[in-house]
């Protein structure tokens, strides 16, 4: 199925526009003195990523879209770190939950391909739904991934606004045309994504702009008419649910809302004493299910309130 | 000891400021069909990876200054992917080869920060001299890498204007202050390059520009005087060793000149018959020299035309 569709489809099923980004910190999650790594009284990284990634999983399989794992917290335990990161693959698959790889990977020509073999061909182990890509090299370099997109029916989200606060130095300059920089790659990104329209309208091709720039979204919602929309850094990073509405179209439609932290450290906050993998599950999910709600307060869908009085 | 001062003296012991690209494309070293396959008589991912990186990295501790991974051609093999490249990195470590990676990742805060912890961080097994970085979220998205390099010696070379024919899209964007963009990016490179100096006089926080575009090269070098310029494109790629002259300060200092395919995969224009190992090697250390020399006539080192004869 064209990812598109397939994430339309699930959006549609769960009523969700939450994907719940799996960060797995090092110092949460591996450290021997962390609450996760003393409640699973483990000093394996292999097994610690794989049981935190189980249990976001299972949260997601309830409340969310889609998952996004970030590469680089797998990345940074070494081999270890990407056995976990297959495993975590191959459990969302098994749950039905697509998996957009944050890998933000760019290069050009055949080292953009040898990218797009690892992660969007079905041959590979690290084959995911999706993956975000990292567009300053220019539209070659992105060719390669939209190329691979379209035969393995999975999806890209090119980066185009990001959420930190430098993202403006590079993204937001101003070029002679008057337009920002991220303007002229949303521009790009759209023209790829008008060549791989799925059957519910939107494209394989998104874009990923930052949930704490609100006064662009809707800029960059017209640039991008036929783009899913991912919206990372909501939560933590100081993105607010009412800011984002400018990025969905009508129905809660064409956007994705990505939490991490303040759902999968949520049991952080839980009292002090012994925590459980039970408890730890209790409090992801009940964040996710409070993040999942706000948004669908945001964007209209979901149970009104006045039918549940 | 600093990046740049190892960097520094080994171009000065070995009078070479070649660097050699390892890019082990899947269809040239692992595909069954493939010479390199063929000759070493394996399908083991693994194993035909590492002989690869063993073969070059011998070339490379006779003729060049640095080695360079493409990191792309080994995730694209997985977790064996990973392994062999772990063994890389070991023996290049062994031979007092300086690596960088070619990892050109980017990404903001804590996952920066993992990324650095990953490649830039001596308690890695992925440890490296030096990686490449992507600069479009910003300049706070380099500081983990700039701050990491520092802690421990590592270095880090920023992406400013690329090698690939669309590189010009977005790089040499025009702003509204006439500057192109990568001048913008060359300017935020140098200011942390002056922050982290070494006993040579050039900085850790070095610059990626492709050698196919020489008339940049005389602008970037002046924004980054305290930048080792890293040239890829050099070879395959159509960057010819006379456009570099601008990237060098006198005495071929400053700058490195990086190919891959027209040294790696030389052994590919011996006659049809049967290859051995030693006559891979032998292809490429004469593909190795011959670079090495080019580069030398150019920046005006190694022994005189007139005094050899």
């Amino acid at each position: 199925m064209h990812f598109s569709d397939k994430i339309e489809k699930r959006m549609q099923e769960l009523d969700s526009q939450l994907v719940i980004g799996i960060d797995p910190h090092p110092e949460k999650v591996l450290d021997k003195s962390s609450r996760f790594a003393i409640t699973l009284n483990s000093d394996d990284p292999e097994y610690l990523l794989s049981a935190f990634c189980h249990i976001a999983l299972e949260v997601a399989a309830r409340t969310a879209c889609a998952v996004k794992p970030q590469a680089a917290f797998f990345e940074c335990a070494g081999i270890p770190g990407w056995k976990a990161l297959r495993r975590c693959i191959k459990m969302a698959r098994e749950m039905g939950l697509p998996i957009i790889l944050d890998t933000k990977r760019g290069d050009i020509g055949s080292t953009a391909s040898a990218y797009a073999r690892a992660y969007l061909d079905p041959s590979s182990e690290f084959f995911s739904d999706a993956v975000t890509v990292n567009p300053y090299l220019g539209p070659d370099s992105l060719e390669p991934f939209v190329a691979a997109a379209k035969k393995s029916g999975s999806g890209i989200f090119v980066l185009v606004k990001t959420s930190n606060p430098g993202s403006g130095a590079f993204q937001d300059a101003v070029l002679a045309d008057g337009e920002p920089l991220f303007a002229k790659v949303a521009r790009v990104v759209a023209a790829f994504a008008s060549s791989s329209i799925g059957n519910c309208g939107y494209s394989n091709v998104g874009a990923v702009v930052g949930a704490t720039y609100p006064e662009h979204l809707s800029i960059l919602r017209s640039l991008l008419p036929q783009s899913i929309i991912l919206l990372p850094g909501y939560g933590a990073q100081g993105g607010k649910a009412e800011n984002l509405k400018a990025a969905f179209h009508p129905g809660g439609r064409g956007a994705l809302v990505s939490s991490s932290r303040a759902i999968i450290f949520s049991y952080e906050n839980s009292e002090p004493g012994q925590l459980s993998e039970s408890r730890i599950f209790d409090a992801m999910l009940e964040a996710a299910q409070k993040a999942k709600k706000e948004i669908q307060a945001i964007v209209g869908t979901g149970a009104s309130p006045t039918s549940s009085t």
